[in-house]
């Protein structure tokens, strides 16, 4: 059936069979046993048959079958959903790409839902199976797991977004400041505000997970969402810090401009001042009067060239020492 | 008597009888029956009666006649009152249309009391009776009926909200800003914290429908209000996301206004300069001292017009090149 | 004695005798029997007598007579003191008049105590005389009808406020933004900052009053306190929506300008572009050379005038095509 | 021994004996007395005496030496280590000077340090002294004095800042803004931060003071204590209302610049066109075409000079009606 | 082996072995005795067989590993792992040096692992030992003095900072506001970051090494927490106190190029005036129409020259007063 990435049952932290979902109940039979399904994008029918199989609550399966749900963690009878946001960087279109996953953890089974983007669980998978003293922990240890490999995702993310802001910077204090830096940093704002409400809501989950008395977390597992947490806490803080670091830059930017306003609008008026001596004098000798005694002499013209000249060298010298020109 | 849009008792998930206000006593001496009443911009008089009939609060009715509550949930001995704020987006006229919704909630009868912009419950009543084997669960489940298409309400007025931002970037980051668009970023501003009051309350009326100790809402009802949470607390963080957009777009406006000036600064300063070049150089020669050399020359004109032009050109160039021009 | 507007005894709801503050023991040796004293701006001599006969501890009576307290609770033993402010809109001189009232409520008695702008609480004194089945609940229905009636004086003071929001809002998307109209903003946002003092404490009074097991509040008048609790939430709100619209309107008057600076620069640079071709042309047909071979010409003049005006014209198409004029 | 300005004994209220901090231990062999000590800038060897004397901690007295602590209450078993911050205003150099005292309380002795500015507590001695009936409760009433002495001498300060506030509204509302403004504008807020600071740790100290289970603080002192809170509240409340109210002047002053500047903006645009028209003019009227005829009219001069001078009235009565001259 | 620096055995206070860490089991064989070892850039293996001595958790050993972890405090069973930033001023080349310290503490050991920039813990030691009736206290009292250390580093960079931000304010409200200043702002605002990044975890660091209960730190040790706690909070003030000074100092400098623009504006314009009416009047005695009288009268060019001057001057007084020129 499409849409089903793996379905396996676990015993002593190593897998046994490969199962079929209709085959779930028979291999629950065993005690010690524990089945871990992934499922990709899957069609309702095939979520309705899992519903069936482990009695899942209707919201729950609602909220796994549409997207764009906030990250999650709840809580029915004995089993927990969780749902969380996966990102992945795609640098050539320097775009963020936005998945989801929905958990769905009992004390005998993990279900993981993968909508959109993100990277196949096919690894985690992997990983646990080497380390079998880890993955007999049961479906506690598989969603700290995935929560872990999520998470850890968000760095790059980060990575790249603080290489974005240093491009900024350069841009913001080199010459070149245009209105591509204004919308880049407006465009740098929204994939910040994006991450943040994807990773905040985390903080609370595994906190929960951390601390609250839930059963289907071995006491021995905790300390391994505490890392999850601490991850989390660190991801949120940097993309606080981006965040007040792009403020900053924006106002650095919007200073900088008037700056360079105020540079232009000196050396505007610098010049003007220059070029209106030379002007007017030009002018006054213009005139048609019968009688200007000066453009009579020999020596007018080269005479108040010069003295012009020597005003105007006057100006853009003061004009230079206070820095306008 | 106008104003009633709806009297029915319900038993066992069924309506069983279309009631009159005044035979409610007479329906509810069967046990296992509940009554739901709709109103719509009921009179004075037709509110004195539902009061008496179940024995509601004079400060719940006077808040019910008179509209402009904000969103709220009080409890008065055995029952609820609910006020929640209704809203339609008025497309052609790009403004939201508000109303308000006042539920009283006993054990055995709920009132729900309609007034301005809102849908009819016409089709939350067919829902429900739809569904007998969640509507038996009484009072309690219509309530989060109710709330349920409420809220729902309020996603398209989100998007509707979403779209009007993007518009506003697209005028913000093309070449066209003016006035309007910023009147219409302040309206935006209003318009989303006009929603925000009608949202934010939600959180608390419904974290308090979930945990704490009703007795009208039987506990399997619970999820169901969480499920409600979850999109109020969705709806919150959409518009907070909008609002900090929004923010960040109108800084991003008066950072390119800043730019563009600085631009027609710029423009205003190099044309400037290239015009005052010839025009100083005419002046010169305009002057009439009796000995101007230059003035003699046959080829004078034409080279003093070339030399002035090569000034010009190269002005322009660098200007040009400085990104000035 | 002047300081004292009313001092009368109750009993079952109904005023029984005017007594004098002397007398006041005498009135409550009868059991069931409230004494309620309205005093205004009291002198040293009068609160001192009050505080003899009721033993008033004496800070309370310190705060009493100093006014510009901020609104407060206050529990001595078995007695409350409640210090709230009271505020008047003045329309023709468009400022906000305030005044003090100290309330001290004992298990027999309550005093009110006003000092600067306020309404007359006799009309509260009159209204609680015609509802005796609420009167005869004592001294805490009579705290909350006095609360009741000061925090509904703040009502009209908000929609003041907001008509004048309403007329800088007018006055910025207007034409004609001033410096006036910054001032104005100004003081709009002093008048919230004062009126947001005065109210928000009243928040957690009305909380304490409602909840705090307080013997002098009957449980039946709790409720009485929740809607009082009710407004001053709605207040609060409305002073905040107020004070963040009032800061868009602020940051959009700035952008405005920003936007009508740069229109204002634009059409400088425009037309200062179409002045000075033709001047520049006239200075060069203005020069003296002995060879121009266009100032021989018959059409000479006509032809240049025509060519310069047809390049003012396409200058100004092309202007006004860009927006600049 | 300088450093000592105090040192007496207290019983019942009343000053028994003027002791040496040698004797202390003699002095306190009679039950029912206490000590209290002032000392003002003292010496390493003098608090280490004083140390020896009452078995302070280390920690304490090493914080007792060096200045430059935040106001902080700390417990070190049954005795009480307070520290406050002390200021004065120097109104001629328009500056805050700052102080420290540092309070050891035990339960028979209160011990005064105070370092740099701050006014004597002689008279707040001088005071307790007066009133025995509440200096005879003891080392707890004494730290009241001390603490509502030092808090009072805030609210001139608050005033004076307020004074400041409104000459810095005046000269921005006036005419002359300038560098000048800017400066004490930032100036100002740097000192509401040091008084923030300042002040801001009181709340909680006094809300330990009153509320928690110090025994050193009788239960018949705590209301006194609750009164300083209350003027600590105050003061906190002013100090943030004067920030609020500065930040607006603040951005009121940036919006009323952009005005200016743009009424500037428009006047120069204004002249510039008027002035531009005669030049233009008379330009084009310097031609030296021989075909020229309105050269050749006998009134081409005054038509000329007529018809510009009403465009220039033209334009200055346009420019005028649109507000730009 | 290289990345060890000090490994010694501790009884009664006193150094009494130092030992190799294979020989770490021999030494904790007699009781009384605790192990201080202390690293610097460990390789893997010695890690690795650290944490086979003393059990040190896999999680704990993984963060040790790679730095860049945020401060934290995390336990393990008995044990404690704590993380610190370090950071040491690079005055030359005005940057900020980072490195990371990382704790285990056990009831009988401590382990330091330095990473990165920061001074060498062997003055820690020497202190420690030079006060034996401390040291005995054991490793809890150990980790307090390296907590301490670590924390009183800050101090001399927070005052670097400062001097940094009074350097920006010269620069500021002096002359010559530039480029630079603006960059080194946002610089000044990333190092206060990164500065409050490193310390604010550190309150709830000391806040639960003073308040829970952690059986390492013996209750005698607990004020000395107090005190670094107290050092973190005085820390933690002074960066936010700089960081809201800055905020003030951006916006100073902000309104001081605004005013600048305006001065700058209104000398533009004022001199722009002065230098059109010669320019006018000169143009206007150029034209060359026939009969004009002025022309021809013999006083006729020092007359307008004078009249021309004369309205010049009038002008610049003009300018003068208002304040423009």
């Amino acid at each position: 059936m499409s849409g089903i990435v793996n379905c396996a049952a676990y015993a002593g932290g190593r897998r046994v069979a490969d199962v079929q979902i209709s085959e779930v109940d028979d291999a629950l039979k065993q005690p010690d046993r524990f089945i871990w399904i992934g499922l990709h994008e899957p069609s309702e029918d095939l979520l309705r048959d899992v519903q069936r199989e482990f009695g899942l609550h209707d919201l729950a399966i609602e909220d796994a079958h549409s997207a764009h749900q906030r990250p999650k963690l709840e809580r029915y009878d004995d089993s927990l959903f969780v749902v969380l946001r996966t990102a992945q960087m795609n640098r050539e279109q320097r775009r963020m790409d936005w998945g989801e996953t929905h958990l769905f953890v009992g004390p005998r089974y993990i279900v993981s839902v993968r909508h959109g983007s993100s990277l196949s669980y096919a690894q985690v998978r992997a990983r646990c199976e080497s380390t079998p003293q880890l993955l007999c922990k049961g479906p506690g240890f598989v969603l700290h797991a995935l929560m872990d490999f999520i998470v850890d995702q968000y760095f790059p993310i980060v990575d790249a977004l603080e290489d974005e802001l240093e491009e900024l910077e350069d841009s913001i204090f080199g010459d070149s400041f245009s209105r591509e830096t204004t919308k880049r940093i407006y465009e740098l704002r929204r994939d910040l505000l994006n991450l943040k409400r994807a990773v905040s809501p985390l903080v609370d989950i595994c906190n929960r997970l951390m601390r609250f008395d839930l059963e289907l977390i071995p006491d021995d597992t905790r300390p391994y969402f505490r890392d999850v947490y601490d991850h989390v806490i660190r991801i949120n803080e940097m993309v606080d810090s981006l965040r007040e670091l792009l403020t900053s830059a924006l106002e650095a930017n919007l200073s900088l401009i008037s700056v360079s306003q105020n540079d232009a609008m000196k050396k505007l008026a610098g010049w003007a001042a220059i070029f209106a001596v030379p002007t007017m004098v030009a002018g006054v000798y213009g005139m048609n009067f019968d009688v200007m005694p000066e453009l009579r002499w020999y020596l007018g013209y080269p005479l108040v060239m010069g003295v012009t000249l020597g005003a105007c060298g006057f100006l853009y010298y003061r004009f230079k020492r206070a820095g306008w020109l």
